[in-house]
């Protein structure tokens, strides 16, 4: 295997097709949004991205057959003039510094080879609070590309988030600006302590706006309630108690 | 010296062989098993294979000479008409993501120069308390794979282990089934606390039925009762005191 | 992405241009000398160098538009007979070992490419105690560079830093020397705990004297005097209890 | 600079050369000791290895000058018919697992380029509490080099060291075995607390008989004296305390 190795499921035409990145990050805000969209809408597996920055892992499905960790392309037919959809979904990022920038050039090469001019980066801003209103911040690779965002409630906020963007998501604007794509992040506001499916549903509000397209979002307010209730209880447990729970206790409850 | 490196030692024909992977891991059940197979059988080393990967370290033996750390392949012609084994066994992992799938990849690459097309990758799988009755966990490239072993008791569970397998065994798996071998790892469930002679049986009994070879346990039960011992005082302590002994204190101990 | 991508955004003509390099680095003396000659004299974006060492990471400009992390040249056209700068600022240093090697194999080449053959490394030597006195440390790739130095009150002093010099300022010195070319390392004194712009000023009024170039500090000087607020709290905190603060809790407040 | 450069310095005859390693490690024995030889017999320069895999880091020397870090081969002529020495010192191992197998490669080729066909690699071996008896115990790449070594009271012990060998001088071993070269790693015992100047005396004193050269060892038995007291003061503690020194706090105090 190459440090890089990707398969070819399937080449379907797309047209004027945006990609759509959701990896794990700040609340899974940029996976669960990501993931929601393939259980909503009728997707394709298209590529599967093999690296060795990944972890040395295999996953074990509800057969006790093992895949290798990848990240996974699927294809999105969209109705109408929508444009199509390649959604990026998958576990993990990359392990080293140079293994984001080697991933991240071959998530750009592969989006190219289906002729992607615009992406989406989906992820979550930790407020370090819990959310009362779910606000979702932006940051673009050109200014032309903020009006239309902003149209749709997306905040442009100077100099933030303040620490960057890191991550594939960061480089899907830092790189994809270099190669000539259009790209936006899309960030959730969340606590940064627990999963976020408010958050996500926050971010694919203004996607489907931007898009055109339509996506419901039963399962994910359903999750949304499930995790209302763990914050309820920590709020509880805020008020009865000084000490409240540790980053490390609450990162990621869900 | 390269990345990897392989000495090839004696080039034996071998009838069907089969690969079967047991470097350590959790409470090293897969080192065990495969250590006892070349104890209790006659073998010839065919390969040493020599990784940047590996800790930079020699091994000292009984005369004071040193040897450099490496993986070591062992050939086990078997009689009658089970399949021949080739046995790899060594003291380490790779440091890395990347060099656990180069280590892996060169594990493959050696395997098929035997014409390898089966392999068994063994293993731990942990239950974090002490284990009473050692059930053998499956996983498989190829549900068809599922039915013999299903037939010798090897469990199938939906999602499990739930985080996947990881390291050279995982990769097995991963590598193997894109590369069209035949895999399957056998998990021997253990505390994850102790060093696992009992759990090491179990999983050579699978063996043993599978690929009709014949194995005494002797000195492997010697040291399960040993380990008993210990894992007594250990049950002892936890019945004194409220506070049991930390993970830490108790890993690997043997 | 290669490894190190080097983009050209200009080439003004220099006239016996010297490099100032002013990484991040110990209480970020060397990066607030090098901004600050940048806030002050009129310059000009030369290079942007990006290297996969650097945190995969976007920095988010007033706009909300993305930029790539990368380290910068600018030209600085000086009047008279001054020499020209070639003033290298950024956010970061290299991940690893050998990461830092490469960068500053890079950061040599662009600058031959503008026909550098002197260099200054600007930074800061811990003293671990509040300084009363801003002496600046000197070291060098040749003695002969030190007689002017020494000329403008840089001490130098047997075997200090006793450490020796790290990062990218210590390679300038270690890998130019190599190259042939003359680099001066300054140090300015500095607790190590906190942000340093009295420092920086005592490193940039020996680059007035050596360069003959003329800089305002009244900036500088501000930002001096809030630190100076900071700093006395500490001493008050210091005075009020017997347990200091940590280096941790110290470290680079401002 | 490539991940290895060698600068050469100069090349003079040498008659039968042995390598003699003295690296950073357990003790800083082996350092000592190369560096004692050093001190007491004329040599002369002939090789500076560089290494990306070493700190990035230069050195100040009494002038104020610059030097990048970096291992040294000097060249020991010696009188009669004692073999010359080539002595290899530095302040760095590498950084990584593949590091040391790089750096490894190139000093056995460096090695091999002055017809050495014997090394010896020097360093400590711990035994945890303060040692009263300076043995040195021995591990080689070929039984038959033990005879020698044993006449002049050098230990070899079946496994021992339990751990193996690590680092330069485990490589040294692994390695050089491999490229046939005949290398015997003296270990002298140490608590592994302190510089220990006495146990590189007595690595010393079997490289001169086996060797037969001579050393005076006036200088390190001063600087053995200082750390007796240091050590003496321990003692001292220990017996005032039921609480002893952490590891980490005796480690390598000198």
């Amino acid at each position: 295997m190459d440090a890089i190795d990707i398969e070819r499921v399937a080449d379907p035409e797309l047209t004027d097709p945006v990609l759509i990145e959701g990896l794990p990050g700040v609340g899974h805000v940029g996976k669960l949004a990501a993931e929601h969209i393939l259980e909503e809408l009728d997707s394709e597996l298209v590529r599967r991205l093999y690296a060795e920055e990944f972890p040395p892992q295999v996953t074990i499905d509800d057969e006790g057959v093992a895949s290798l960790t990848c990240a996974e392309f699927h294809a999105v037919h969209t109705p109408d003039d929508a444009p199509d959809l390649l959604v990026l979904t998958g576990d993990h990022q990359a392990a080293t510094n140079a293994g984001h920038y080697t991933l991240t050039d071959a998530i750009l090469t592969i989006a190219e080879s289906f002729d992607v001019e615009r992406a989406f980066a989906l992820g979550g801003v930790p407020t370090g609070e819990l959310v009362e209103e779910y606000t979702v911040l932006g940051a673009v690779t050109d200014a032309a590309l903020k009006e239309s965002l902003e149209a749709v409630d997306v905040e442009f906020r100077a100099d933030e988030p303040a620490g960057g963007i890191v991550g594939v998501s960061g480089l899907l604007l830092g790189l994809g600006k270099r190669r000539g794509l259009d790209v936006a992040c899309l960030m959730g506001e969340t606590s940064g302590y627990l999963v976020d499916p408010k958050s996500a549903q926050a971010v694919l509000e203004v996607l489907q706006s931007v898009l055109s397209i339509e996506v419901d979002f039963g399962s994910l307010e359903e999750r949304a309630e499930e995790m209302e209730e763990v914050a309820g209880k920590i709020r509880e447990m805020q008020s009865q108690q000084t000490q409240i729970p540790s980053d490390d206790e609450l990162r990621y409850i869900g």
